[in-house]
């Protein structure tokens, strides 16, 4: 299948992107696949499945492909440090670096946990289609919950919370990228959408408890607070977990609403991004020049 | 019925509001009543209907009710210099002090088309249960907006927009105000939810465009993101108006979950206002105290 994009008028584009975001990869707009991968105790398994989904997108025609919050090893405090790599050295990276180049796409690796001196992240890699590291966000919200007889879960036991926003451009498309609790974030993801991200990928593994109140609602807020496009992509649910993952990878389109999404199962979703319902929406109820900046605003306090 | 609130500990309660909201009402919480209203050509029968229903709010129990955006006046630019009265010396807002003081309730006035000098302002006011106006609350954004074949509108047309960011107290419970168009923007309602609100109130007049894709996405954003209740009261849908109305006036909880909406027509929605799920999800998923400030915040910018 050709999924080849056109990338001649590429330096054309971005200096008006703000502007007018335009995708440079023809009429059929930027074809994003998620990969709500299922995902096990064999880390050595989960690299290899996740390269092979990442090839399997490609033939689908994938432009970008997606995986979700570690794809290669199980979620829990327990199994962070024992699974933990350096990026971008380790064997999952790697594995990552090799896919994008011979698939030719890009590649959101979801996230891994990364050991960095004596430091432990959550940590999103981004490979563009030649395989070059692009961006590395690592979770800024660490997951501290306390839910009463249904969920209690402690990232800050083992991890360190990043300190940067990260935003990366995928063929002319802004994209920006938050980790699972991150969605809670609203302000975090205002400073993408004020960068001129046109879409917010969010690999995330909500819980049976969180997932059925918050996952949808929260990628709906921020895509229509925002008007842009939202993907979240979870791993599979497995009941026999420690943690059991909500599922439902899904993809938001800027009006709020769902255009796609996966149940609890294996599988790969498959949407495309355009700017036509970005533009609409955006000129039909334009609140991004509607607000009133003279009464307040959303500021980076980053030194 | 017994409705009627203890205040004696009042001034107590207020200087920890903001570490522990707590409502001074007895174990029944605040009961709080939206009207929703049939709102026609007639504004002497509008305010009257309105008065009516204020009281029979209070036989229900009522310590606060709340009118819909326009209760007086049918909703369009034609209309609005034409019903215009000055705040607090009209019909109105006279009818809406007689009735809060005689029922001992809190009157939220839904909206009214003001006119301060050669300006309009489309505008809410508040009476406490002793007839005294103790909030005036100015739209802040004007509705302005071009969905072509389906709704184009334009308040700007006539109106000024107000320039403050609005909040009362009310038996201890700090409530803040927004006015329709004025749900779609975050970050005032994160100003008021920093100001220690534990509950926004937002009369507005969704139309059949909007309101089915974003009248109930917009409250339970609000509502979930800023962990507090979020009131939304409509006015009937009228099928013969210049302007028709989604009507769905409901009342949403913390944790994001609408606990009780109407259909379009006609009628009264009684809620009760408590702090237990407010400090259960702020104390579960607790992340008002996780914001990293040190990477961003939302800022008042008035002088």
């Amino acid at each position: 299948m050709s999924a080849s994009p056109s990338t001649s008028t590429t330096d054309a584009v971005h200096p008006r992107f703000l502007e007018k975001p335009v995708i440079n990869v023809g009429v059929g707009g930027l074809k994003v696949v998620l990969v709500q991968l299922a995902v096990g105790m064999d880390k050595h398994h989960n690299v290899t499945e996740a390269v092979k989904q990442i090839h399997m997108a490609k033939a689908s025609g994938a432009h970008l492909v997606a995986l979700p919050e570690f794809f290669n090893a199980p979620y829990g405090t327990k199994y962070f440090k024992e699974y933990a790599e350096k990026v971008p050295d380790g064997e999952s990276c790697t594995a990552l670096k090799r896919a994008a180049q011979e698939a030719g796409v890009y590649v959101v690796g979801g996230t891994l946990p990364e050991r960095c001196g004596d430091k432990f992240y959550n940590t999103c890699t981004v490979w563009d289609s030649a395989g070059n590291l692009i961006a590395q966000h690592r979770k800024v919200h660490l997951f501290d919950i306390d839910i009463p007889g249904k969920i209690r879960f402690k990232e800050s036991d083992v991890l360190t919370a990043g300190d940067c926003i990260t935003t990366f451009e995928c063929y002319g498309v802004k994209i920006g990228l938050g980790i699972c609790y991150d969605l809670r974030f609203f302000e975090m993801a205002q400073l993408m959408a004020k960068e001129g991200c046109s879409m917010l990928i969010y690999p995330g593994a909500f819980n049976m408890t969180t997932g059925p109140k918050h996952w949808e609602l929260l990628g709906r807020s921020r895509a229509n607070d925002l008007q842009l496009w939202v993907a979240l992509v979870s791993p599979a649910r497995d009941a026999c977990a420690d943690y059991v993952a909500w599922g439902h990878s899904m993809i938001i389109n800027p009006w709020g609403a769902v255009v796609a999404q996966l149940d609890e199962k294996p599988g790969q979703l498959v949407g495309t991004i355009d700017m036509e319902p970005l533009e609409a929406v955006r000129s039909q109820i334009p609140i991004r020049s509607q607000r009133r900046t003279d009464l307040y605003d959303t500021i980076s306090c980053k030194k």
